[in-house]
This record gives structure tokens, sequence and C-alpha cells, in this order.
């Protein structure tokens, strides 16, 4: 049992520095809280100014407190809180929970008062929530912990809620509240001086009250530690969260709004698709997942049973779920018969499954019964629409009956009368999701099946991160060349020597300058050739006409040759008019594979299709380092063009084992060498024929 | 002023003919709604068993009722329904609306009820809403009528709803109670047997009442009529719909629940986007751009300015809205000058503008009117969360005082205390639109978005459908040779000439069987060539590899020819081994042109680049015929991969103009001639230089 934080979640003794008993003032607000909620310990409000506060005794200073304080709340003024919290270190108080605001995330004298702080919370070997947060909870009957300033009450269940906003705290509460979601902890984390996301997680895998783990963030710390912790979380607690800052303008206003550096949304997608932890674009859609998977398993699969007493929710809810890509199987024969003799007649006996308006409880049981029997479906999606001659009480209780006898997740979409009716209070009281409209379902459910198949791929394949013989004192060589020259970017011969080194295939090529030399080396590479304006360096070659390329013959070669040339005109001074020319590889797929750094995430892989998928239509996957054989499988079974690498119109299958081995020998390269800012190989052309799968062009920037 | 359906939405006396004072049956809440709505005339309940019902005198049939009935509510069983019918139009009744159910929706014997009952409706020159259906509400205080049979109490307001669910009908009222909106008319057309949507649009276009049209259906019955309809309406009124039935298998849902028939996705988004109509997904959604528009015009633009209380809400917000397409520009040094002085230091002068967590009711005044005084903002999005030491009331008051004094619409999100509290509901009250959390705004605004658009394009740039000089005649011999023979495909030199006939320009190509004719051919055409193989035709002609390209000299034209022939091998007896020639079009794009028949819609005319964007991308466009040249031109641009077209790289762009042409010639060719069930011209390959933008090949499909 991880008990890293229970300094901050599990006190017997509280010290609520900055507590007041004027309305409205946090420090009332907090105490308040404290007491209306039963804190299952001693309570010591601290006020130098106040005698009694709440019919409490206060202290002027922590260190008047008699008896041993574990954990201080501090809700004094920003300038304040490091003499507070000097003297809480002094008092031997364990962890602290800084309500407090202007440190870092208003920048300027707060970030030196921030660093300030967390220097005396180190020394002391203290533990910090914060500064700038809403507080923390802790609903466990045994401490009854309500750290926070709002009206909400935090109902007891088992999700815990990490929030990187102090605003939402209050309102993520309330919204749960009114869906009847329970918490095991919060914590609201501010300005994560000390205690982060990362040890939240950690902290909250082996808690028991914790089933499932929600998180509202707006930046990562660290996010390889979270990937190792979350990978680890995941593989038995689901996570869900909403990484706001998602567009770069967004991110703008993130960066400016906690003084972090927020990445960009392709290294979110790809930090969260790498430890299965679940994006939702919203809070509305984190809670439908919470609903869905508080009291239920994760379903097994994509196969989903429908069954309404209304047609046009039932089209409502097929399109959805259709949509997202689940499945409607039909219904199997054993459910048709068993159904047929008990159904009304104009039933039509499909999936979904409309039992018309006549439908009452009986006809509920009935039906969600015979579709829960067997191995046919994973989830099931009960829709009642009331109608006036039927009671809704009698059918949700009909569907909470055929729940508790099934181990299949249950999904429902429950219209009675009046908005909030008593049938949808009875179905969430049950501990059901419910929902009002059946299209979020869809998209909740497809969240879920993509954790799903990734944790059923991770127990079948467990990630495997290969290691190849290379040779990296080559590489460090090069590195080392153009650091002493001061230059950034490696092409050329260098470039394709550092690919060697490495195990990467390129097309050899041959650089020439006099038509002589250009006829020579183009024979020697065989026809038909492609020829490269070699020097000066011209970004974007193609926008250039500097690249010629299905040259067949040598007539073909002289007209290309002297066209460049000619185009070129005068060089510079000490520049010399030279082509590279390699053998054209035709027949196969362009490939780019690339790397860039994100400042918040470090290296990224990428890969995509040549040239218009990349450029135009952004097809591309990333992936962050270090990659396993299952990410960059992923990095290229996940592109939308992938139907051109896996044999399109009867062309032979690309080789995809060598493109995941180039991959991955680059993510080895990266992780080697940490000086690269940016790596082009574009392109790198694959086929069916593995001795024709080479890199073509390369370019490396240093940092 | 459209008194259409004034029979069935104004009547003056009405008979609810099955009234009953049985307790959950229709007949009884029906008569006990329209009471309790106050009904602003006279009611006759119709009951050949009851003598008095609520208090009423009940009558054994219509005809014995002594007063003029203008309309006759029916919920009598399926089988009575007919005579009731009958009786009413003896009696002169003018409008049905027909509750009971068991007609066409249950197939079989229900269709031919619905045909008998149609036939009596029709004799006697009646309107008829239904049957199946949930009842019409009129919320007109001269009227105040309201035959439903549900709990829910429609509130007076300035929508107007169409409903294809019955079943739906009691969540949708209640539902938009629940967010305090109102509505002019609802009708729930059931079957649509008579009274259809289309009838509703054209009655509500001029309904004073009516400022904004919903409409939740599940096929369209006749859907040029709509375009034409919908158009109209859309120039004054804001028209939004769910459409369900998207996916192949919802709208197999669809079809076994309705009757009808329901076309393929494409179709509906073509349908909506040819008329103006803002589709949405979900009925929320359908209510968010509701409660955007009722109270307020369409913004101008898609400039947007946010002012929030919280870093991290703002955050979310901005994600959506650029996530939507919606731009946040900067504040103008103007805002910035003015709101310097009057705000705390801390706050950063940004767009998301953060006034921090202390900002009261004169702060969120200041920054509104300051945000609205000039034209630099389209919309504006107050975003309040509740900080404990802030009146949310307060807030909430300076919102709705700003708004007041700008035309500019507001989107507020307003987290108050509670799940719904005063402060949100008092900004309800004044007809704002309110969300808890901010990421629907950016949604909801992005739909009303195109709808501008639209609405603009169509103001500056008004509808012309062109006509071209054809040869009608040579299409209708050849399609005459085809059909008397008993052929349906149409390829090679005939597919040429109906090109040709239309004004389409095809690349000439010949036909030749022996080496030498081929060698000649290819000379002729000038090299490179295209060699194809032309007996038996072959599918898919690339996997056959019976397509041979850029063949440069003859040389390489007898190995291929050579080739193709052996790989061929011996040809069934009468069959001749034969190539097509023709010039290599090199330097140019592929697009695919084609028309389709969705049996819901009708032709569809397809647009999309050649090859693997069509095949795996699925990058392509449809709109409905006859095409204006609008909609041709947005076939073109509205493609992801369009920018291959305008010049990608440094190439010339396309001569966008001859494919518009060729669309709206082909959509010409569709119009005229209604046999083709499907065409394919493909590739249809354009460049910069009109002189080479030509068809290569195609394929027409009779029916």
């Amino acid at each position: 049992m991880n008990k890293s934080l229970d300094c901050i979640f599990r006190p017997r003794s509280l010290a609520v520095i900055g507590a007041s008993s004027t309305r409205l003032k946090i420090g009332r607000e907090i105490l308040h809280n404290l007491i209306d909620y039963e804190f299952n310990g001693k309570i010591f409000p601290v006020n130098p100014k106040e005698g009694v506060i709440h019919s409490m005794k206060a202290y002027a200073s922590v260190l008047d407190i008699p008896d041993p304080v574990d954990t201080a709340i501090i809700v004094v003024p920003k300038e304040k809180v490091a003499g507070v919290a000097e003297q809480c270190g002094q008092k031997g108080v364990k962890g602290l929970v800084v309500i407090s605001a202007g440190f870092r995330e208003v920048g300027g004298q707060g970030v030196a008062l921030e660093e300030e702080l967390l220097g005396i919370v180190k020394k002391y070997g203290m533990r910090m929530v914060g500064p700038n947060c809403f507080g923390v909870v802790n609903t466990d009957p045994n401490v009854r912990l309500n750290a926070t300033f709002g009206k909400a009450r935090p109902k007891p269940g088992n999700l815990s809620f990490i929030s990187q906003s102090g605003g939402l705290g209050e309102a993520i509460l309330n919204f749960a509240g009114s869906l009847n979601l329970g918490f095991s902890m919060f914590c609201s984390v501010g300005n994560k001086a000390d205690i982060s996301g990362n040890d939240l997680l950690h902290y909250w895998k082996d808690d028991p009250a914790t089933d499932m783990i929600l998180m509202y963030i707006e930046n990562v710390g660290n996010p390889r530690k979270f990937i190792t912790i979350a990978r680890e979380v995941t593989r038995t607690k689901p996570v869900a969260a909403v990484k706001s800052g998602r567009t770069v303008q967004g991110a703008k206003a993130a960066s400016s709004h906690t003084g972090a550096l927020a990445g960009m949304d392709v290294g979110v997608d790809a930090l969260f698709a790498q430890c299965g932890v679940m994006r939702t674009t919203t809070i509305e859609e984190l809670y439908d997942i919470a609903m869905a998977l508080s009291h239920q398993p994760v379903p097994k699969g994509n196969r989903v049973a429908v069954v309404t007493n209304a047609g046009g929710p039932g089209i409502v809810a097929t399109d959805a779920l259709i949509g997202h890509g689940l499945q409607l199987p039909p219904l199997p024969d054993e459910v048709v018969n068993r159904l047929r003799s008990f159904l009304p007649e104009e039933v039509s006996l499909h999936n979904p499954l409309d039992l018309v308006a006549g439908a009452r409880g009986p006809e509920f049981t009935m039906a969600l019964e015979a579709v829960c029997a067997g191995d046919w479906y994973d989830t099931i999606v009960p829709i009642f629409v009331q109608p006036i001659t039927i009671d809704e009480i009698d059918v949700a209780q009909a569907i909470i009956n055929a729940k508790q006898k099934s181990a299949k997740p249950f999904l429902v979409s429950f219209m009675g009368v009046g908005f909030r009716s008593r049938g949808m209070e009875m179905l969430m009281e049950a501990g059901m999701p419910v929902f009002i409209f059946p299209e979020a379902i869809g998209k909740a459910l497809a969240t879920i099946e993509d954790y799903r198949e990734y944790r059923d791929k991770l127990q079948a394949h467990p990630d495997v991160y290969p290691t190849y013989p290379v040779s990296k004192s080559a590489v460090e060589q090069i590195i080392a060349r153009y650091q002493t020259a001061g230059k950034k970017h490696i092409v050329g011969q260098d470039a394709v020597d550092i690919l060697r080194a490495y195990g990467i295939s390129v097309a050899p090529y041959a650089i020439a300058a006099e038509w002589d030399e250009v006829r020579r080396a183009a024979a020697e590479a065989g026809y038909p050739v492609v020829m490269k304006l070699h020097t000066p360096e011209i970004l974007h070659k193609t926008e250039a006409k500097a690249v010629r390329v299905d040259i067949r013959n040598e007539a073909e070669l002289r007209a290309n040759y002297d066209d460049l040339k000619q185009r070129i005109g005068p060089l510079p001074a000490g520049e010399r008019f030279s082509v590279a020319l390699q053998q054209m590889l035709s027949g196969g797929v362009e490939t780019v594979i690339g790397m860039t750094n994100d400042p918040a995430f470090g290296p990224l892989i990428m890969f995509g299709l040549g040239g218009v998928y990349v450029e135009i239509m952004k097809d591309v996957t990333f992936r962050i380092t270090p990659l396993s054989e299952g990410r960059a499988e992923e990095m290229i079974t996940g592109l939308k063009s992938y139907p051109l690498l896996s044999g399109f119109r009867g062309s032979k299958p690309a080789d995809i084992e060598i493109l995941k081995e180039t991959l991955l020998r680059l993510s080895q390269l990266v992780g080697d060498h940490t000086v690269f800012a940016e790596i082009d190989i574009n392109p790198f052309i694959v086929s069916h024929d593995r001795a024709r799968c080479k890199a073509v062009d390369a370019r490396f920037i240093l940092k």
C-alpha cells in the first residue's frame, strides 16, 4: 500500500491557517466546509487577530497549537505564505494545502515567491498541494475531509479526480453531483509546485477506494514519467482526461495561464494513446465515461444490442453507435425464437429491437434477459420514451432487475415524464449510467472501446523495446564535426552516413559536376535515374524544378542536365554546380519518416505517406520516444492511407516489417543522441521487395 | 399571409373523437391537455359510450354536434378511423389530426387502411396531420391549442418544430422547457400521409410568430420541393434539423420504422447544404443553436471575443472555438487602452480576456462594453465560474445589461452555485443562450457560421442555373439503340459521343488491333501515349495491368503491345484483341466526375480527385441536381484535396472554370435524360491549360 500522500489525504489533525469568521472570505468557507462535512479529526483555526472562530478556539500561530498537526490548509495572503510554511516546518507538519494565489501563475515576483515556498517545503521534508488551488477532498468515512471553498458537497464514490483548474473545481463537483457520481478523492493541483498529477496517479493506483481516475489538465509536467505511471494504472483502473489547450491559440492561453509550456496537440494524443488514457474533448464526455465505467466493467468487445420502445430514438442510437465504429449484430435465432412467442406480432425482431409503445416492465425484462443470455453482445443499450399509458417506474425497475442479473454493462437512455423524472432518478440511484438522448452513448462507448483494444493488445503483446547493434560513435563523430564548425544542417553524404550507422538502408548516390562524370555516374546507378541539384542546397527542391525523376536514357539525361544548369545560372564565388545521381526506385510507395521536438513532450517520431498525403491531407501519426514494437506498428496501421501500403488494387503489400524496424531504429538514434532538433527522411521508399526499401534523402537539424 | 394550414392550427371549434374519461387513455389525456391549456374555442368530446366526459356533454358522433366543427382530433382504434373521417367530411370539418396508429408504419393491412383514409380526406378537400402522431400545438394566445397527449406544457415562444418521431415528441417538448425555449407551433407529422414537412415549412415561412424552424426528421418525402421551399425560408428564418438514419444501419431501421425510403447520408448533407439548413447530429445541438438564435441575430462573421473570470474555462472555450474554425482576434489597442486603467495589474489583456477571480459585475460590464464598442468582434462569449467571494446575481445582471446595450449576439457559459443556479436562471429568463461548460458554444457557433456564409454567398451571387446549347437528340439516339438491344453499359465511342454531344471535351482515341495499326495510331496521337486493352471490356483495368501509361517511343510501344497480348492469351470465339490509344495528358491532375442515383434523393453529382483520393481517402463532394454555378463551385473548393487544384508547391492552378462547366453540363445531361443509373467520367484530367482539360474515359449505366 502506497502511503506517499497520506499526509495530505488522511490527516488526523488539521490547522487552517488564515481561518476567518468573515462571511464570503475563503478562510471562513474552508473552515465551514471542513466542519459541515464532519472531518473525522481535530481542527485548529489559526488567525492572530481572532480569538474564536466558528465557536472554536483560534491560535495566533501554528506553533501555539498544543497538539501535533498533520496537515495545514493555508489561505493567508501570498506574501505571508512562506513565513507560515516555515512555522509549519518547525511544528512538524507533514502536509500543506496552499489555497493562496499570486505565485507562478502571475509571473514576475510570483515566480520567486513560489520558489522560496518550495524551498521551505523541501527543507522540512513536507509535501505540498498548490499553491493557487481549490483544495482537496477525501470522502473515506474514516477521514471525511472536504478542504475546499465551494458550496458543493462531494458525494462519496469510487472516482478520484485531478483538476488543474481551480476555477472549474466547483463546477466539476457540482456537475458530478447532478449526475449522481461520487468521489473517493479530489485534488485541485494548482501550480503543481510540489505534488503533481503523476504523484496522484501513483498514489491512487493502490487506493482501494479508487476504481477510476478522471483528470482535467492543462499541461503534463513530465510526460515520460506520466507514460510509465499511467501505463501501470490503466492495466487495472480506467483513466480518462480532458487536456485543454488543444489548439495552438488555446495552448497559448494555457501557457499564459499556468506559466507552463503546453505542447502541440499531436503530442498529447500520442501521449494518451501510448498509455491507454481515454481522452475526451469535453467535461460532459468525461462524466459520460465515468458514468459508464464507475459501476460496471469495461465491455468485452464492440457488439451492442439496442432495446427500445420507440422507433425514432432507436434510429438515433443506431446512427450514433455505427457512426462511432461500434457494431449492432442481428439478433441470433435463439433470441428471435425466445421473443417471438412473447412479443406482439407487430414487433419486428431486429437489432435495434423496437418493442413498440405498448411495452411495459415485463416486455423490457423479457427482451433484456434474452439479449443478455448468450455471448452475442458486449453492451446493452435500453431506451425508454414515456408513452402516456405506461408506468415509467415499472420500466425503470425492469431495467434495474435485468442489469442485476447480467455481468454485461448497460448504458440507458431514459426519457420519462418531466426533465428529470422519477424513473431516471431510480436508475441513477441504482448506479446505472443514464443519458437523456441516446447520441452521447455512441461517443462514450467508442472511447471506451479504444481503451479496451489498447488493454487487450497490451495483454497479448507486452511492450518490447528492441535495441539494434549500431555504430553510436560514428554518429557522435559526425555531430562533433558540425558542432565544431558551428553548422546546424546535416545533409548529403553525412546524412547518409548517420542513417547507415543506425542500419537504415539508403539508396546509394553519386555526386558529379561535369557532363562526363554525370554520364558515368548515371550509367553506374542504372537507368532510370533521378538527378537532383546538389549545390547550393535549395529547400523544397521540387518547387525549384531541381529534382528530375524517371530519366530513362542518356539523351534524356543530357537534356535535363543542360536545362538544370541553365536554370540555375551563374553561382556565387566558391560554389560549383553539381548534381546528385541516384537510381530511381520505381514501383514503391513514398513515405516520410521524421522526428520533431515538442517543447513539452520532447522527441516525437512522425510517419506518413509522402508529399500530398502529409502536406495536404495531414494524414500522419506521431508517437513519443522511445517507441515499442507495438507503438511502431500503430504508427503505420493508424494512417488513413494505410491501404496504400497493405496492397491497393492488387499491388503487392509493402514490407511493413522493414518500415517498423526503420521507425524503431530512428527512435534508438534519437534516444542515443539528444542533439537533434529535427529529422526528415523524405522520401523513404517502401515496396514488397525489402531490397528496394530505402531512404532516398535525409536531413538532420541540430539544436 | 399563407393560411393553408389554419384549419389545423387555428380552429375555433374542435371535436375530440375518441375522447374518454378513463385515466391513462390517450383520449382522456388529449382532452385534458386541451382544457388545461385553455383552448380558446369550443371543444366537443365524441364518444358513443359515454354521455359526459370531463363535465362536458359527449356526443355519439361528430354528426350529432349542433355547432360547426373546424378540426377533429381522432384517437379511435385504427379500424374505426376511416368511418369517423367520412363523418367528419359530411359534417364539413376542415382539418383532421389523426393520433391513432396502426397504418403504413406497420405495413401490410395498415398500408391499405392509410390509403383508404387519405382517399376520404381528399374526397372532402380536408387536410390531415398523421396518422400515427403525437399531436399539434399552437401557443398563440388567441388559439391556445395543445392537442398532444404528453405531460409537457409547451411554453410560448418563437420556435416552430416539426417532429417525425411521435415517441420523441414528449422528450423534445420537455427538454425545450428545461432550457426555457418556447414554441410558436409544434407538429408531430407521423406518417405524413397528407401534410408533410414541406407543407409546414411553407406555412411557417409567413407565420409572424415563427422566427426559427427546428426539425427532427427521418426521411424527406420530396427532396427537390424541400430544396425550393427551404431555400426561400432560410433567406429570412434559420432552419436547423436532425436527420436520423444517417448510417446505413440506421437508415435500415428508419425504413422499417416509417415505411419510407431513407437516402444515403451524402444525399442528406448535399440537400441541407444546398438550401442552408443547419444540420446537427444530436437534439442537444439542435437546441444549442435554437438558444443562440431564437432571441439574437445570426452573427455577422466568425470573430469571437471571450471574456472570462477563470483561466481554465477560457482555455477550454478557446480550444473549442478555434477547433471549430472560428477566430479569436487579439484585443485592439482601443480596447486595451480603455481596460488598462480600469482592471487590476495582473490581468493580461489578451483574447480570451481573463478578468481573474476577483472580477465582479462592474468589471464584467466594463470589459463586455469595451469589446462590443467597435467592429472588432461578431460574437461575445462571457464565461463565469463562481468564486466564493463574488455574487453571481451581480455578474449575471452585468452580462444581461451589457447584452441589452449591444446588437452583437452573446453566448454565455455560466457555472454558478449549484447545478442550475439562480444566476443561470436569470440569464435564461432574459432570453440569453446559457451553457454550463463552454465547449458546446464552439460547435453551435460553427454550425451557425456555415449558415451565415451560405446566406451571404447567396445574397452576393444569386443561384444561376446555366443552360448550354447541346445536342439532346444525339444522346437520345444512342440511348434508344442500347435500350433496343437490351444493353445497359455504354462505353467506348458511344460514351465519348454522349460527352461530346453535351460539350464535354474528351481526349481523342483510336482503336487498333494489328501492330501496324497500333504503331500508326500512336504516331498520330503523338508520344507519350496511353495504351489500354479495348476488348473484352475489363473492369478496373489497372488491376489487370491492362492500362499502360507514359509510353514514350515506338520501342516501348512494341514491348508493351506484345506483353499485353501475351498476358491476355487466347480470346473466346468472336472476340478480337484490340487496344485503345490515346495521347497521354501529362502534367495535369486526375479527377473523377460522376453521377449516382440515390433512392430517396434522385441524381447526385459527385466530384473528387482521382484514384486514391476517392477510393481510400473518401475525399469527395456530392450535390443534388440540378446544379447551380454556386453549388458546382462548392463541389470543387469543398474538397480537402482542393489545394492540389489551386496550385500546390508552385504548380500552376488548374482551370477551375472548365471543371465547373463540366459539372454543370453533366447536371444538364442528367436532367435531360432520366434513364441513367450511374455515370463515371474517370479520369477527367485538368491542368492550367484549358486545351488539355479532357475526359479520358467514361462509362454510363442505364437504369
